[in-house]
């Protein structure tokens, strides 16, 4: 069976997102920057994260990443990271809103699943591994990954990490 | 200058204790164990984190670390350790409400302060490296040790775990 991974960039205080997401701040104010500065100033420190992120089969990702609208499509917007994303594998974008697949360059399909969130995908067991790049940021206030998602039985795989970022690693138990 | 550090143990959605704290279950329903079972379990795969955390020259800690206790104090109630406090050092007790400091065997004595929260402590910049310990644990409820923490300038200084447990510690920068 194919593995489900799930990789966020979480501050200590457990944000995964800023507040007030927009097209200039898509994680949210100052967000993004300071959840991604262990990728972006470390990328051969934290080479083995990176790889295992982008080795993937298959992504799935909440809307809030795949782009900053809101309510019915844009069918313009193609993500926010041009013809060509790093990705080159199918990527499943959780939404409310239909919309047809989308094929890019390089072997990425953004297919649009209207059935789920992130948190219902770890509260139901479909998501095999989560992992959590924790980062040395309290960000105060925004978007909580695992807010509402109860009972989730986690197993610790491996801890590592540089001075900008903690790599945790979870594989996440079935419901019984 | 002594070291202030300041150890919690913390699940994964950041709750340092579950809800309904009380006597029998002094840091809520079923969260003291979960939160603690790379401690018990793994003493020795965990040495160097539990010595660093004995080791300290002086601890504070919040009044419900101290006992279950609410408003004005029972004097009769000397926390949760019996005669002799596994501290052996000056503990300060953060409380809203005044007590005269209580002498154990052992070292261990206890100071209450009226004048401050672990969480003012920290963004205060009063709490010179802070250490988590975060746990494969999902608690969905109880009390958050950030919240309300705003701006807090954290520089991360080690990452270490076992399969039980990932062992954060943080430098906390005084405010500018």
């Amino acid at each position: 069976m194919t593995k489900v991974t799930c990789d966020m960039a979480m501050s200590i205080d457990g944000f995964v997102a800023g507040p007030n997401q927009s097209l200039d701040n898509p994680l949210g104010e100052g967000a993004g920057d300071r959840l991604h500065r262990w990728m972006f100033e470390q990328p051969d420190a934290n080479a083995a994260a990176i790889e295992a992120i982008t080795a993937a089969g298959a992504f799935i990702m909440g809307r809030n990443m795949f782009g900053p609208g809101r309510g019915g499509w844009d069918e313009e917007w193609k993500g926010w990271w041009g013809d060509e994303p790093p990705y080159h594998a199918p990527v499943f974008v959780l939404t409310q809103h239909p919309r047809e697949p989308v094929a890019m360059q390089g072997g990425t399909t953004f297919t649009f699943v209207t059935d789920g969130t992130v948190r219902q995908y770890l509260s139901a067991g479909l998501i095999d591994e989560l992992r959590l790049h924790v980062v040395p940021e309290v960000l105060g206030a925004g978007e909580r990954l695992l807010d509402g998602v109860d009972d989730l039985s986690l197993e610790q795989l491996a801890v590592s990490g540089t001075d900008l970022v903690a790599h945790l690693s979870y594989r996440v138990a079935r419901p019984g």
